[in-house]
């Protein structure tokens, strides 16, 4: 029974390297037709990921219908991730691109997390087909593997509710769990939807057909990897306004796209975390447009343009950059920090807390207040008129409390590494939010090259929790995990 | 009957008065004895304190049965500490000691929540009477003068449990709510006693009797203005020892204190918010006195010493100074900046967010993790072997927040009124949280005269909402409460 259990994970991590060296003979097919010198390490790369992928395949394929346990699937997904980015690391290492196994692990994860920090100093001197890929595993990341292979792979005596719960937000409510199968095709079809939109739109803007596509797959899976050493400040204004709204969209809950593929466009306008998560956007992006204005003597459009776009990049936790907003005045930095706590709607691309847990604190502190004052009312906590229990309510707090106690212990674990404390929180919450960009030297204009290898691999690891939301990657580490 | 209510808070209010004079009235003798220039402006502030005291006595005697409701007794208290602190301010403006009324309301409500914040630079200047009139005010409001009136004065129709806990965060249970009067005069008696026995102890060690008064209530009022200058630091390591113990014993629940007075020892040993204090400050203590043993090297009693003092002074919330802790490697910093986040025990005269509520988050955390890998168990969270509801827990969890954001809410403001980041963040934490010395220009060898009047009265205000724990004076600004 604990064999065939064994030989269902393998059975899985077959098929995510199976999926994986699909997507890398893209790269590879842009390294043949770019006519590149890095041609045979990047068949090299995809050619080991396939022959493992296909070997543990061919062993395992007998148990594809043993059953697995709660403790299963939390493995299965955390270790697909391990397994994701390691292999990512290959096109990097045997090209000579990132020839540091610590550098190429760390800039692999934050792909696949759709974190988009980087320890590359000049991304523009990388060939194509690298920079291809660095922006094809934020895409692959994005909307996450697992939702692909469930979408696509018929599986038998496989609880897709627990495989889908432990890799994205989305809130699975019971009644829903049975159409999972379909809730997962459709996002996978909206995300390429979206992706080949912005494409379109992009091209129109005159920017290559290469930097569209990457640029698209940055964008809709908010990662935050660039084709360019500035990121997005070298392009125009149309370029840039039409990532913003493409920004905009990927942090939105995907379930809402499909409401608004199927016609249900009322209940999505009265979606109450979709209604803070614009609300948000637009106080913020005002105030700091006035603090440009005012303080920095910017034109009206660009403190407009500049504003927006940092609120959008941050907020969705994508990262791309279009100003240095460590030059703006402390308060506009501030709010970029509030809003790096914030992070996207639940279900999106997007990394962070989420909006939907900080709606619920606000709900909370409402009902304390009316309890202090009316000590007999009955107060229920209502998310779209739907009453929340309690105990789903503290278990968000904790959460919460949680997010802030690791980013607590990031700080400290890489202060101790010898970074700076701007550096250090920025390093942390950047991470584990999967935004890209930090404070201190770790800002939007630099890069994560000068770390340390151990703060690197914690980082690397730090991205993981944030693109899991920390309890599948805490509980490996936890004692109880491993008693059976 | 509005009328009737109305007369009801003028009749509470004239009883703080008269107390308020009553304890003023030490402060004049100690003038009187010392043969004080400033004797006469001394008087008029007492005879002012006692006049109005008696007027509004007189006025609104016949009322005093009037039913108040939940919302007049928060507005009470409020008012009351706000009273308190405002009729403070007279001996200090009066005899020119702080002239002017922003500095000296800020100075009054400093010592009135037992913060020990300061705006004066050269503490040993200041008269006698003046000096001890400081200390008294921590002594006063240490244990809360609402629980003082309500262990001497008799009531009727009052509903003790609500003023109490408007007060003070002891959790009162249902079945000791008819103890109330009962609990409030043995808190009274073991603070006398704890204040009569280390000003023995104090006396011992060779210090003089004014100055052991002064430095014992300042101690078990875990306040924190000193006579001296340089606070602890140039007292013999005998006295910083006994300062410590008394730090350590006002920082516990003093329902615990009125449980070893009759006897009942085994259930304080095992009470479990008793057991993480202690953890806490041995753990931090002896990290702390490594980091000063081989990062400053300092002798191991020196580091031991140092140490063991600013963590009792921190976490307790007491304030005092044996050392600068700013000028300890970044690690210390960084943990005295984590017991500033922790605080006292519920129910003892210390601040912050108090060490039962961190207790409580843990519990919780434990409870998600033990979900996660077996969603059936049924989980409890059990304190001291009652079982907790989970509302009560979620409330805790919304306390924290709270606390977290009126932090980030405080160093946002101050740094608009023009202080750097780290002196704002110092401000708004060590106020709110009743400790007394900050970060930056607020630290322990500095003091709050340079902020602006602005700054200084938000900061009162801070104070005074970390003393009621913040959501009745929250309640005050909130429109909501005004609506009959």
């Amino acid at each position: 029974m604990n064999q065939q259990r064994l030989f269902l994970k393998v059975y899985l991590f077959a098929i995510i390297l199976l999926f994986e060296s699909f997507f890398m003979s893209w790269a590879v097919l842009i390294s043949l037709f770019q006519g590149e010198e890095i041609i045979m390490p990047m068949f090299k790369a995809l050619f080991i990921t396939f022959f493992i992928g296909t070997g543990c395949f061919l062993v395992s394929y007998k148990h594809k219908r043993a059953k697995a346990t709660k403790k299963d699937y939390m493995f299965i997904v955390v270790v697909s991730w391990l397994i994701l980015a390691f292999f990512g690391t290959f096109p990097y290492i045997f090209s000579g691109a990132i020839p540091n196994f610590v550098d190429a692990f760390f800039e692999s994860m934050s792909g696949f997390s759709t974190t988009g920090s980087s320890i590359v100093s000049d991304i523009e001197s990388l060939p194509k087909s690298i920079l291809f890929w660095r922006s094809l595993t934020h895409w692959i990341g994005g909307m996450g593997i697992i939702v692909l292979v469930l979408a696509i792979v018929p599986f038998q005596n496989i609880n897709y509710r627990q495989m889908f719960q432990s890799e994205t937000s989305v809130f699975v409510e019971d009644k829903m769990s049975y159409q999972i199968k379909y809730i997962a095709r459709n996002i996978w079809l909206i995300y390429v939807g979206l992706t080949v939109l912005e494409t379109i739109f992009l091209l129109f803007g005159g920017m290559g057909l290469f930097d569209a596509i990457c640029h698209s797959f940055g964008t809709i899976a908010t990662g935050g990897f660039s084709t360019k050493n500035d990121s997005i400040a070298g392009f125009s204004p149309y370029i840039q306004y039409v990532i913003i709204v493409f920004m905009l969209i990927a942090g939105i809950n995907f379930n809402l796209h499909i409401l608004v593929r199927i016609g249900k466009l009322k209940s999505v306008l009265k979606n109450e975390e979709l209604r803070l998560y614009f609300k948000i956007i637009g106080i913020v992006g005002i105030v700091i447009t006035l603090i440009l204005h005012f303080q920095k003597n910017l034109h009206w459009e660009q403190a407009f343009r500049d504003s927006f776009f940092q609120v959008s990049s941050i907020i969705t936790a994508t990262g791309f950059a279009s100003a240095d907003y460590l030059a703006w005045p402390i308060h506009g930095i501030l709010l970029i920090m509030f809003l790096m706590l914030i992070g996207a709607c639940a279900g999106s691309t997007g990394g962070g807390v989420k909006v939907i847990r900080y709606l619920f604190v606000i709900k909370k502190i409402k009902e304390v207040f009316r309890k202090l004052t009316s000590p007999n009312a009955i107060c229920e906590i209502r998310y779209n008129h739907h009453t929340m229990k309690s105990e789903v309510v503290s278990s968000i707090l904790t959460f919460i409390l949680i997010y802030y106690m690791v980013i607590a212990f990031g700080t400290l674990f890489l202060r101790l590494t010898g970074l700076d404390l701007a550096s250090a929180f920025g390093a942390s919450i950047t991470t584990l939010g999967g935004i890209g960009p930090g404070f201190g030297s770790v800002g939007p204009v630099s890069n994560f090259a000068h770390l340390s290898d151990l703060a690197k691999m914690f980082l690397t690891f730090n991205m993981l929790a944030g693109r899991l939301e920390i309890y599948a990657l805490l509980l490996m580490f936890s004692p109880g995990f491993w008693k059976s």
